[in-house]
């Protein structure tokens, strides 16, 4: 029997690239619960021509990937806990998404008269666990919530498989969403999976141009992508779902987005 | 006298594109105290090949353009006080950069073992009121640190007036840095300053694919772009200080990035 060994990554490295090319996959069908999604994806970069390589990004959107695993619940099969209710009268929400909300996470952050905050129960700190009542259909009137993806970082996984597959590369996949955050206005693309890049880089030990220790250890590089993304993918009916980027090189080892939450312990934000 | 007026651009609007192109731009070379960014910049553009266009964007790194202003200090120069040198035996910091950290901000944030968070004078809550040791040169083993830009979307306006007679466009005008967040892990690009880019873009009322009302209501486009730029940027002697973006258009007025502080009373995170 022979083995082969992988190749062995750095734990640690760099960024490299003079040029990022970020194109949106022009005519991605509406997703439906039980769509192929990695299909629709490959057919996609097919028609726009784009045959992804080795360290090509192909990011895809939360909602899209959410729809194609079917996280829809109807709002009509909620019963609001009466914890959801009083949450719903302090928030002005309605008490069937917080109830929604609160099965999706492990504890309440913040809340406030429109806002709630809470640790998902894969880790994120966002509003709303994530769950989404735009852009998603209601066929007769029906009310529908979308959750977030059970696994991101897993569902990064089984499309990186797929596109790997058709196109014989070893091509990177990022799911991304819209978060807010502390302290400034607006929300920015963030990384809620990855799969075949290093969605944390880890930089500690490089010097920088003097020679003096760099003092920035860790670049959320999964996250900046997300961004960089997001600036394609617009939030309304022009909505261009899916990016491919090409262009960055990286010499790390792959990382999950998971890598990018901050443990419990080491956080001052709480 | 000719009166003619400014055309209206809305405060709400959409953003555009299908593709984004981003070139870091060569061979920038070292800035120093007092040279002409900008010409270094159009110089840089001129040597790759590119002609800036309306709504492309140029993206500096802070600290090339504090660099430029000569935001260098001394550290052999700063007599640090007795809060500054309590607050860096509580750090693990140099008492002289914690001075230089008190005195470039408002109010301590939070601090802890190798941490200071700040509201920097400008309102940015960041750590080290952004000051670097980092890539800093000391001739004759002198020890310097680099403050944050006077006024970045300032710098940004009067970069913006230089590139624009250049090229004989309206060019966007970007400047970033790097910040760490709460809840996860790693730095991202953030916009310092902006000019002739809706550096927050309102998308309050647009409805999405189904008609309902958006919720997501504005999208940090500047923090977006930062980050995007930040991705070709590095951190270590491979670093390129300026990225020309091409591909995104909007149809919403300019706004600076001073619009992307939230303002402190809407604030849960303090």
């Amino acid at each position: 029997m022979t083995v082969v060994a992988a190749p062995l990554r750095p734990a640690r490295g760099q960024l490299h690239g003079a040029t990022l090319a970020l194109t949106a996959l022009p005519d991605m069908p509406l997703v439906r619960p039980g769509d192929d999604l990695a299909g629709l994806l490959i057919a996609a970069l097919r028609r726009a021509g784009i045959a992804p390589a080795s360290q090509d990004v192909v990011v895809v959107a939360q909602k899209i990937v959410s729809k194609a695993e079917g996280r829809l619940v109807r709002l009509r099969d909620v019963r609001p806990s009466l914890r959801a209710t009083a949450l719903a009268v302090d928030t002005g929400k309605d008490p069937r998404m917080v109830e929604l909300i609160l099965s999706e996470s492990r504890e309440v952050v913040r809340h406030a008269p429109g806002l709630l905050v809470t640790e998902h129960r894969l880790g994120f700190v966002m509003a709303n666990a994530g769950i989404d009542q735009s852009n998603v259909e209601h066929p007769d009137g029906e009310e529908l919530a979308l959750l977030l993806p059970l696994d991101p970082d897993a569902s990064c996984a089984r499309l990186k498989t797929r596109l790997d597959a058709a196109f014989g590369a070893d091509i990177a996949v990022l799911i991304n969403d819209s978060f807010g955050r502390p302290w400034r206005q607006g929300v920015t693309g963030v990384a809620l999976g990855a799969s075949g890049l290093p969605a944390l880089l880890d930089m500690v030990g490089q010097d920088d141009l003097f020679g003096r220790a760099m003092r920035i250890t860790e670049i959320a590089v999964a996250d900046e992508i997300a961004a960089a993304a997001s600036l394609l993918m617009g939030q309304t009916a022009a909505g261009q779902p899916a990016v491919h980027l090409r262009g960055l090189r990286w010499d790390a080892a792959a990382r999950p987005a998971a890598d990018l939450l901050r443990p419990r312990r080491q956080d001052l934000f709480r």
